[in-house]
């Protein structure tokens, strides 16, 4: 019997939906039973991911959907554009899918926040079905209905609130995973302690070498404690006002590293990681954490391998690039700091302690 | 003093806005307080209605809005595509308008649809008003959240459910509309009464005259009991679940003469008002209605000297064009139909019927 654990998903008013998590879910035909019933399917996929699963995800799907389509995307961060979200609706519009038609987002956080984008704007809304195939995708892009797509002056600058009928996390297609992705997908399963829930850290902590070993079971808790603490926040907040803001911590900083090397140079989740060293080392020096919280931070990022040294930009490019961020309001940038080990808030930081951190850490 | 008439619309939820109606709302202060606050408004208008409107709109905004941009698109529904879309969105982004920015849409439906998705998309959703210009936009595309860019394979195909913060619909504004706009806009007022309330037909029957004359008490009553209608309709089903359908008496055939002939060669009002006779015929050979109540829809819509006689592009095109059409489903089209005069309903309709009626009215 296959590994299996389910994450409730109660949305405001009566809407629900359910994370299913669990080794061997695409050969499982109980996780895929009550999805919306319609004349079509459609995969959306990409060039990577689509040899290795849409193969067999169609196969599932036939027995519930007259006709299952496959659009393959080309595979990065620098392809969750217009022209991407295009040939999706294109494919729609040419095969004349009606407004019941199921999407299905076969893929990691790229596909899935394209995919859902898609389904959010088509006949202004189509059900779609999350079935991430990264460590990424499964504990933070499938959970929370944020869909967008890239612009080239800032990242998800164009996206809806959507959410899906069902996210289906299939550990088994993590091993299949490149190991850079893998680690990636570790920064934002790291980021739910600090933000959140300190013995969740010190969870991830003591299982860390278990977790780079993708030891199924030691898997399968990560996901699902990080889908249920998104859950929590995103469930009090579903529209961004306040709370959710947490979830950012360290993207203040990453989506600054990612627009200014280009989108694809580093990954997101290695650019969230350097970014919460960052973000940590501000909330320190504005008197918020004691430095301890920000070493122990910085070791755990760097035993899962990844980068703690921003990329050299300059002061200057990180904060015009920093005001442009979603996050910004016009005035001070404000930044998800640490007010303890396991609690953020949003605070406005003056761009001279922001510059004070980032010449200290060798970005100017 | 004014004439000024207010509709309030209530939504699911806590949710609300008002639809303010009268002359000289431009230049009322009442009319624009207490809308959002932020640091800038962008006004998004046409290179027709920007000349006339958008000076006077933008003195008004500076007392609220420390920044007040303006994006000029071109004119007409062949423009109301992914370029338009983008065009505001690089403008938004390219001045690094943060997520409280207001989005006011001054000009016609086409503005109105562009300029609410544009709100609802950008950062996944900023506020945005609606200053319809067009008695079109003021009787229907403001009212009701649907927002949307058209594909070349169909109309209104990529969208989103999006409300705006108030409507303030200026009648003045009216003064300035070519008549063959005016005459299309009364297709929609005249759509309300067969659907929805048989007095209201009555009253445009004797009303026409003044109407058309751009009486403003007339067109003030005109307006109001549109909006009325329609917020009564779309405020029991704001996601087009079933009754809200109704609002597309005449719009299945309309869409496939629009999409059929080009965007822009026949208004939508235009195409409407035939597609109101030919649905309102399709109900009479169904058994649904009396011979003379086609009659008398078809001698007020030629009275309103909109066209009565679809383009010739033959049975075939036309069913592949509404097969296309949002409200299809796999297998047979559905139509909105009259089952009496002031009430309407979704009707499945064999294609022989459809045929039948397409070669009665030349459209074969």
């Amino acid at each position: 019997m296959p590994v299996s654990d389910t994450v409730h998903i109660q949305l405001p008013g009566d809407r629900r939906y359910e994370i299913r998590i669990g080794a061997g879910l695409l050969d499982s035909s109980d996780a895929w039973h009550g999805l919306p019933r319609a004349a079509a399917a459609v995969i959306v996929s990409n060039e990577t991911v689509a040899p290795l699963y849409a193969g067999r995800l169609r196969e599932r799907l036939q027995q519930v959907y007259g006709r299952v389509d496959l659009v393959v995307l080309p595979d990065g961060e620098q392809h969750k554009g217009w022209e991407s979200l295009n040939r999706i609706c294109d494919h729609l519009l040419g095969a004349a899918m009606d407004r019941k038609t199921v999407l299905f987002a076969l893929g990691g956080g790229v596909i899935g926040d394209m995919t859902g984008f898609a389904a959010a704007i088509y006949m202004r809304g189509v059900p779609f079905v999350q079935v991430p195939t990264t460590l990424l995708a499964q504990v933070d892009s499938s959970v929370g209905g944020k869909t967008a797509i890239n612009h080239p002056l800032g990242k998800n600058m164009l996206g809806a609130f959507y959410q899906p009928e069902r996210v289906i996390a299939d550990l088994d297609t993590l091993d299949t995973l490149p190991d850079r992705e893998l680690r990636a997908g570790l920064a934002e399963v790291i980021k739910y302690g600090p933000i959140a829930d300190a013995l969740f850290l010190d969870w991830i902590d003591a299982n860390l070498d278990a977790l780079l070993a993708r030891d199924k079971g030691v898997l399968a808790h990560a996901v699902r404690r990080s889908c249920e603490i998104k859950a929590l926040v995103v469930g009090q907040d579903e529209r961004e006002q306040g709370l959710r803001a947490i979830l950012n911590f360290g993207h203040t900083f990453g989506h600054a590293i990612e627009a200014g090397l280009g989108y694809g140079a580093w990954l997101h989740g290695e650019a969230v990681a350097c970014g919460m060293v960052l973000a940590a080392d501000l909330s320190h020096r504005l008197g918020l954490v004691p430095a301890d919280a920000v070493l122990r931070l910085r070791a755990l990022i760097e035993r899962a391998g990844l980068p703690l040294r921003p990329p050299q930009l300059g002061v200057d490019r990180y904060l015009q690039l920093m005001r442009v961020d979603k996050k910004a309001e016009a005035g001070a940038i404000r930044f998800v700091l640490l007010e303890a080990v396991g609690r953020a808030g949003l605070h406005a930081v003056p761009d001279a302690v922001i510059a004070e951190v980032l010449q200290a850490h060798g970005a100017a």
